[in-house]
């Protein structure tokens, strides 16, 4: 289909790529490149006139020049009349601040939403929001893809016995529960609590975990605190051995170490965040979200179809 | 008066320190800085309800960095009921991509002014547009604050005789007129063309230059490619010494070098953009424009305080 195509920019041109396969497009010409100052100089080389335009961007770090670009582009992808924008944010940035937490915080992922509807996007693709709510700071449609089918199914064909699907905190209990259901397994949670203010957090587990396989999973993992101090807790409290696993590996700062001197024995991410240099612990696995976008892609692009011929 | 504060970003600490300083105020205490993967975090540690408040940002490089703490901060302040919320950027960067040069480029002034209304501003303080149309990409009021006079002053004590003031390119025309009115002096235009596509361009003086001291005068100073090849221009034709100066001085990659082995003897700018370590060029004189801004800053309260009493 002619009237489809894919754009990459900076953040994840690998994964772009795959998507344009998987869809049977070539990614389109462009270029994105930074003038003298820094400021960010973008060029489309090929007409989009009239097209279904999709963008691959997530905003990642550094979180700023990728939020920078995708705004740009859909600024230069509107004036050159495309007939919709549609941004795919694999990894949705700034998610965690999604609420006033302490007075007089921003609260910069209903900024960013706001941001990206105000540049002109239509619509936005994007894997597990950190809090589903994000998807009613948007005006626009949202489609909110999953990492958790991609990850289960690893797990499923590595046919690991005995398994509990660990929650390493309150929030994340409902993902632990979707895969646990897919892996027939129970699910046990990390219950921390601050018995005092100023006393150290009480790591207290909610669930049976005595000589099983603990899979830990969470939707970011960043620095990998949380991560490998729940999987030290689950060693403590008598599990056989820990697996751990995320859709979105910011894995900043201290993290590779981390995870690396942990006793997790492999973690399973996925690609909506590259994996950088620095990243070079051999127990990480990354597995691709691209036929899942571009399955996305498909759908909402059939629909458009059906309704051009109606217009 | 109590309810008018004036806050710090991370561009311009000096000048926020020197404006609010003219004002009579305290800055505001906030801290602006990063989560370990680099998203921008920003603390207000003080009350800004019903207070008008004025931030101090430029939008010079990191472009990106800087804007998006902008506007973090407008959505902090917003959410934290400032009355008001006055952006002063004395430089407002992305300002030469105001219009489309050539097909499917962004129009990033415009974006940017979209970004900073829907963000939250309600009033923006700056110095020297690019382009005096980039007040029209705003619906918000504007402060269109000029450069020249600082500049003019300076000049005017040196007591220089027998100058030319002389426009780098046709854009500059006017903004040299002004400048050329207070020193009364002549004016000279470098009328730049290029004969044919793909041959090299042609520089001509319009204007009297031989024997006189050539004050050249531009809006920003980037890689200082422009003014450095102006000034051999001077001497080449007969020009006895040539001084530069600017407004914004973005003096990015090789401007620095350039300045230093030119035959410019003095450049002075203001300081709207802070002089990285990177310039060390001694000619490099930078003069403040903190009295001009908190004057504006005074002027706008004034008639807030006003309208005040009859609410
Ligand atoms: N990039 C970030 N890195 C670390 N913490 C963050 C980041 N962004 C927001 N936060 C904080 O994380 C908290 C929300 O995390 P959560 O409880 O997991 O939703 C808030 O208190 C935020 O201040
Ligand atoms: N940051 C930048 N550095 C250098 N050139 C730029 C920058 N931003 C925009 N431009 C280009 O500069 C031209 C406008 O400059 P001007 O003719 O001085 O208004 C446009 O063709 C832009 O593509």
């Amino acid at each position: 289909d002619e009237f489809l195509k894919v754009f990459s920019l900076n953040s994840n041109p690998k994964l772009a790529e795959e998507i344009a396969d998987h869809i049977g497009v070539e990614l389109g010409k462009s270029s994105v490149k930074r003038f003298s100052d820094g400021e960010v100089q973008i060029n489309i080389e090929e007409s989009v006139r009239g097209c279904d335009v999709y963008v691959v961007q997530s905003t990642s770090n550094p979180v700023n020049e990728h939020l920078m670009e995708l705004l740009i582009m859909i600024d230069a992808l509107k004036r050159a009349s495309a007939r919709t924008i549609n941004v795919v944010t694999p990894y949705y940035g700034y998610a965690r601040q999604d609420r006033k937490a302490r007075s007089r915080e921003p609260i910069t992922a209903k900024l960013v939403a706001d941001l990206i509807e105000k540049a002109g996007a239509d619509r936005l693709i994007t894997l597990d929001f950190h809090a589903a709510q994000i998807q009613g700071f948007f005006d626009i449609p949202i489609d909110h893809l999953f990492g958790m089918p991609i990850l289960s199914q690893y797990f499923e064909e590595k046919q690991l016995q005995d398994v509990v699907v660990v929650s390493p905190d309150h929030g994340g209990v409902t993902r632990a529960r979707q895969l646990a259901d897919r892996l027939k397994a129970p699910i046990a949670i990390i219950d921390k609590r601050r018995p005092q203010p100023n006393v150290a957090e009480v790591m207290n587990i909610v669930g049976e975990v005595e000589g099983k396989t603990a899979i830990l999973i969470d939707d970011i993992i960043d620095t990998a605190g949380t991560i490998t101090l729940a999987a030290d807790a689950m060693l403590d409290s008598g599990a056989k051995e820990v697996y751990a696993c995320c859709t979105h590996p910011v894995l900043s700062g201290p993290a590779n170490d981390r995870i690396d001197q942990s006793p997790i024995k492999e973690l399973i991410v996925t690609n909506t965040i590259p994996l950088t240099e620095q990243i070079t612990s051999n127990k990480i696995k990354q597995l691709s979200v691209g036929e899942l976008i571009a399955e996305s892609i498909k759908r909402v692009h059939e629909h458009r179809s059906i309704s051009t011929l109606f217009n």
